[in-house]
């Protein structure tokens, strides 16, 4: 399933790759600023990074897939509007809050719109606003708009990588996936570490692209790729008010055939959408679950949703546990709240294809249980270690290697498949998520 | 909501109210032996207590409800065949091994009755048995039947104390509720602290009554009594596969109303639910969420859960830490998913009776924050410490008090409402889960 099996020894070596990864596609700059603020809910000093995607020239073909949670942040509600736009000319983009349900939130959004149209010479509807961080805090308009020209100021027609680097929160590393195809090329980056269970589209996400493709083709081909990727990973089963994905063509490279452009989309989409989960808050080991033999899509990934989701299978993983009774349990409570019953008489599960259950009963000896550890241990990202303090916090910040913990779930029943993709739950979860405010 | 609001000082006065709860009905005699045995798929020492409770003369009256898992316990599987029986004459509960999916495991639960049934001098189907604790092990059948004689020498008439605490696994103490009635009393135990989101059923609960009740009203009553209490507790949203509730009566006092019966079923079982979220793993604060103005029982119930159940709010309360944006983010998760859209706009939340939300907009401010933090501490059962070694282990073995962090949802749809209650997610419940089995 990925498409790469990469490994990095330090941080130097993962940005390299990183830079190597992240050049703009024509037609396309970047710029971003870094200010400091205060919030007016809780009076502390705090730091906001502005980020700009600017085209050169306003673009017809553009798409954007949004979260499905009720509460939607305001930059939704504005970016939904934005999608009966004849073009797009911007993106802006802000980290530390997420401009969720607070009072006035869309009339901010759309002022520091304004101000960004007014920095690049474009109208407001041609600005797409996102917003990501604390729900139920509202955005320092102010000081937003103060530090829209310096982020202007700073476009540059190379790089994704500023942008790559200034959407993050909680996140340790920037995300940056990218194809060349014929003379243009697809280049994407995510933010989201937590709050990720996306639902018709995640977190942060945005692909640039030079290769022509028109809007309602690619509006098309992003709702399914974000189908078959960000769709398949949980990392806390929360769905974020913020969730968006964004595909944009300025249109310029015209030699490529869509087949090949959607087939790269899917990829980077897949490739993002594993590194957000092995990036994930406190993830220390990712579960990949391909479930095969089923009889729609649909129930497959639903079956993968309910084993990544299951908290104490999750822990038992953390511990490098094999303890295939909750892996059991996770899929017969899915199974059991089914309207009418599914035949499991042909199930059969593989953990690191070593097999564990079939025809209804364990297959278990004590010669497996040692294999099975050492499956969980050769997938552990890094050995978990309190500090000082009893605080648990990740010591590297770049993927040391792309090894999962892999369950396969045989169900017998039919010919459709799925791979979810989620990640353990760690004292680095809760270290993170206890107090994550302060 | 609780019918009581007790507190503690420390496990000496909590085991001698619980003294005062034990006491039996009449007909009913409850014995425990505790012994030593080696599983045969990880071949290391371990303990389990084998309990008997005993009714004196077989009963048509009893009542049992099981988990809805897809691949339930060999004892579930052979408890549905017991309700079809004419009576019930004892229950023999194990510990240490759940028997769920082992290879023979129905029969092995059937040797187990018919050795308990010799020694009670019963007919096996007259036995109804009850597995908890590691699944995909086998039950040590010979060493159970061995232990079979001194449980039944154990048996006596006095207290269920005894089988409330050989039952357990990773409670930390054992949960009794009992009440008196007329001339008769209920007295009920549970066992159960993680892998808890029943599903029509939870763990394990056996409630003995001198009252008699008829079967089929029994069964009705039970069913009733579940759907509002077990049906809307969660722990980790893990259902269980060996969730059972057995209700029996031996049917000694005949001068009780039916009504005042089943009010006095519902409280217990409202009751032992609340206990068991109180002692879940790693569980430091009750959650308690009361939805009101729905337009049924069950979107309150499922409204509920999804707070509940979401990890990044349950480790916000944790760190008593009035997140509140993830309790906005949670019910907007389960709201979104819903396939027609409810109108949200007369929502208001409230947090220990502070108003947070309301006209589809946080009211917040920095006085809130510090009265919703205080009513978040107020509610903590202990302070988390790690050992020298770095794990969280609970400081306690009794529930010092009975407050709840207080959530208030009033949706503005309806006249319907549901209390769920949950606990939060922290550094005590990952050690617990993350090496369960070593």
């Amino acid at each position: 399933m990925p498409s790469t099996q990469l490994t990095f020894n330090d941080r130097e070596q993962h940005r390299s790759w990183l830079s190597n990864q992240a050049t703009l596609p024509r037609g396309f700059r970047v710029g971003t600023h870094r200010f400091a603020f205060t919030p007016i809910e809780a009076p502390k000093p705090a730091k906001m990074t502005l980020t700009l995607i600017a085209l050169d020239a306003p673009t017809p073909d553009f798409a954007a897939v949004f979260t499905r949670n009720a509460f939607p942040g305001a930059p939704i509600v504005v970016g939904r509007q934005r999608l009966d736009e004849p073009t797009l000319g911007a993106i802006v983009i802000n980290n530390k809050i997420s401009n969720v349900c607070a009072p006035g939130g869309t009339a901010t959004a759309e002022r520091v719109c304004a101000a960004a149209a007014t920095a690049l010479n474009l109208r407001s509807a041609q600005i797409l606003p996102s917003s990501t961080g604390v729900i139920g805090w509202s955005l320092p308009a102010d000081a937003m708009i103060a530090a829209l020209p310096d982020a202007a100021a700073a476009l540059q027609a190379d790089s994704i990588l500023p942008a790559a680097e200034g959407i993050v929160t909680t996140d340790l590393y920037p995300k940056i996936r990218s194809r060349a195809l014929g003379a243009g090329r697809l280049v994407g980056i995510a933010k989201g570490a937590g709050m990720i269970e996306p639902n018709l589209a995640t977190m942060l996400v945005y692909i640039l692209t030079d290769i022509a493709v028109p809007r309602a083709e690619l509006r098309a081909m992003l709702k399914r790729a974000v189908d078959e990727s960000f769709n398949r990973i949980s990392i806390d089963s929360d769905t974020s008010t913020s969730d968006t994905v964004a595909l944009v063509s300025s249109g310029k490279i015209t030699d490529v055939a869509p087949a090949e452009f959607e087939s790269a989309l899917h990829q980077i989409c897949r490739d993002l959408a594993e590194d957000v989960v092995r990036n994930g808050e406190g993830v220390r080991h990712v579960i990949r679950v391909a479930t095969t033999g089923a009889p729609d899509a649909r129930l497959a990934t639903q079956i993968g949703k309910a084993v990544v989701n299951a908290p104490l299978f999750k822990c038992a993983v953390a511990g490098n546990d094999p303890n295939v009774g909750r892996l059991v349990q996770a899929i017969g409570r899915y199974l059991g709240n089914l309207p009418s019953p599914i035949d499991t008489s042909a199930m059969r599960l593989t953990i690191g294809g070593i097999e564990i259950f079939a025809e209804g009963v364990f297959k278990l000896d004590p010669t497996k249980e040692i294999a099975l550890t050492q499956h969980l241990q050769q997938a552990e990202l890094y050995v978990s270690q309190p500090t000082a303090e009893g605080a648990f916090v990740p010591p590297i910040d770049f993927p040391p290697h792309e090894r999962c913990v892999e369950i396969g779930i045989e169900l017998g029943l039919g010919n459709d498949a799925a791979v979810v993709i989620g990640g353990d739950l760690t004292h680095e979860y809760v270290t993170e998520n206890a107090d994550y405010r302060s």
